[in-house]
């Protein structure tokens, strides 16, 4: 079950080519191998998981992603290839390997990407075997099957696109996203590729991919985890030969990253594991982005206020406890708190106007925000969560990570 | 449902008389009042909640705690009395100035204290209605109707006993607590009050409050959520004459003291909302406490570990998962992960000698140990909390907090 609608529209890049085959990983002939090519001269910029047990593949990437411009992403689902030591960094290397002397690309041309079971030895031989079949299925229009074959315990694809005219030649951006539980920042359990066919150079590629990440995948938690994999990917293959990275091209290019980066990230929280509610929690009037972000993950990590949302309550009891326990210097006799348009406190106290039925119409909307100010300062930030549910409970209880 | 055996033995407190009665507040004839009166020259020490929203009676409390030697603590349940702003703060005088005048006692020699509902007023008259009954009612025996007086969602109460010999002469220390979630260091949503026939200073007992509520009450949490109520008091009334703040008598206190909140904290988990595990996570081998505390607190707040927990799946990704987290340095390839004597995870891989029935075997129980070792330190912590199941989001989504 996922919160609110979702698009399967997108639009081709030039320059970047891809192909989906089921290699037997996760078995009963579901998509787990996803292979991208991007053409000659093509630029990437990358983002990793935190965590200090980073899987082999992160590793890989990570020095790969220095070494060379990458040709190709080979990404596996169903086994993360997390905390498989040497042996799964030499598994990971070995997979690049096998792919450069099919493509001829150099291995560091290749980056290597898992998501899945921790723990368990990597498949090699299984993603070898696919690769004839995966490269000659290389197509610019395979987008939605490659959202689909990263997917784990998502309900369905996470895919978009963004458009928009430079001097009267347009440039498309795509991405797609996986990711459903493990969700926190910074990053997500996730991965997301993002490609656009303007031309930029790597340094502005990765200042545009981190400052989009600010304000989307570092922006959403569904349970307060973060995975060993978290991967987030952007290409600019240059294919229309327009620049995007200075000038007034750069600005509208980041606000369509920014754009697009939101709805895939909106589009994990709404896909969270067991969600039935798509929550923001804007937090206001503080002295710095940081208080904000405290208090904002308080709220939106709770599992009181989370079981609360679940049963459509609009219990601002919990929401106080939440805020109290943030650790953030503040008059309480100052802050106000609304859910969407109805304020259940004001100045500290629960508003004396407030009526119960006017807070639980609210909370049985499918999407709410919870709106806190606290009337000291100019600082806001949104974070985006889901509800706990049964359904959480039971998807973790039942799923091997 | 409850983990575990609990014992509601205890004994009588010299010095120490107490009463219980259903004012009203709960309804159906429940328990919600309770009232302990201290002999005269009882010293007191308290910590109260860390939250910035702390609800009025533990402002009035702290103020009186400071003006005056306590006499008296009047404890409802079912209401918190928290985010009422002014006229909470009014509300909870009021009670304190209402028994005042019916025992003779200052008001400032009474501490208030609340435990249930957020954000609704204080039902002042029905509490001083109830008072000429709940004194007429005060006797040395009624430690158990008190333990189960201050309960709201608990399943049972919580209550225990320490005796200790000093130069042939007994001393007692019995304690009670309540606390179900809301669970989180420092302090947990619970109440508890402990008192002693010993007599004691009030550095002393601060001191001896302060040091075992760090080995008991900071070391647990259910679901990382902290209440704006808590509050732990510990009384010595002095009733057998026997100084227990100086020399061996203090280091038998101390020891007894720790062992007596220990078991109170346990308790509290064991009967978490929906608990079905008992769970310690002890880490060592770290550089620093605060190092230990960070991971431990990673394993036990992870919703993925706690329903792995509940589905009685040794899930040592998720362990890893939380490990890297943490935000602490680490050489991974140090990391020996361990489910009672079952090892995971050697030096930072699979143990190539785990076996999933082995693992599956430790899980099924229904106490747990998860241990990591960094070694790469003399430090180790433990802190113990319970599994996320079905019933603690069936609870928290039908319980009005």
């Amino acid at each position: 079950m996922a919160v609110g609608p979702s698009s399967t529209e997108f639009k081709n890049v030039g320059g970047v080519r891809l192909a989906c085959a089921a290699c037997g990983i996760k078995g009963d002939d579901q998509l787990d191998l996803v292979l991208f090519e991007f053409a000659e001269g093509s630029v990437t910029a990358g983002i990793f998981t935190q965590s200090a047990f980073a899987a082999a593949p992160v590793l890989v990437g990570r020095r790969h992603l220095q070494m060379a411009n990458s040709r190709y992403f080979l990404i596996n689902s169903g086994n993360a290839n997390a905390a498989t030591g040497d042996e799964g960094v030499s598994d990971a290397e070995g997979c690049c390997k096998a792919l450069s002397q099919r493509t001829g690309a150099r291995p560091e041309e290749v980056i290597p990407f898992s998501t899945g079971v921790i723990g368990e030895k990597l498949q090699v031989e299984q993603i070898t075997n696919a690769l004839p079949d995966v490269a000659a299925g290389l197509d610019e229009g395979n987008w939605l099957q490659a959202a689909t074959g990263i997917m784990t315990t998502d309900t369905r694809p996470k895919i978009c696109s963004r458009q928009f005219e430079i001097e009267g030649q347009t440039v498309t951006i795509t991405g797609i996203a996986k990711g459903a539980g493990m969700i926190q920042p910074n990053m997500a359990t996730m991965l997301s590729y993002i490609a656009t066919d303007g031309r930029a150079n790597s340094e502005f590629l990765n200042a545009a991919l981190l400052a989009s990440a600010e304000q989307s995948f570092n922006r959403i938690t569904v349970d307060g985890d973060t995975s060993t994999n978290d991967s987030c990917m952007l290409t600019a293959t240059g294919a229309t030969g327009i620049d995007i990275d200075t000038g007034n091209a750069a600005i509208t290019f980041q606000a369509a990253l920014d754009s697009l980066m939101q709805e895939l990230a909106h589009g994990i929280v709404r896909d969270a594991e067991g969600a039935t509610k798509f929550v923001a929690v804007e937090v206001k009037g503080c002295a710095s982005e940081e208080d904000c972000l405290k208090i904002a993950y308080s709220i939106a990590n709770s599992p009181l206020i989370k079981t609360a949302l679940f049963a459509s309550d609009a219990n601002w009891g919990r929401i106080v406890m939440a805020i109290g326990k943030a650790g953030v210097p503040m008059d309480i006799s100052k802050i106000d708190v609304y859910v969407g348009d109805v304020r259940l406190m004001l100045q500290g106290g629960k508003d004396p106007d407030y009526r119960e039925e006017a807070g639980a119409a609210v909370m049985k909307e499918e999407e709410i925000t919870i709106t806190v100010d606290l009337n000291a300062g100019d600082s806001a930030e949104t974070v985006w969560t889901s509800d706990l549910s049964h359904d959480y409970v039971s998807i973790n209880a039942d799923y091997r990570t």
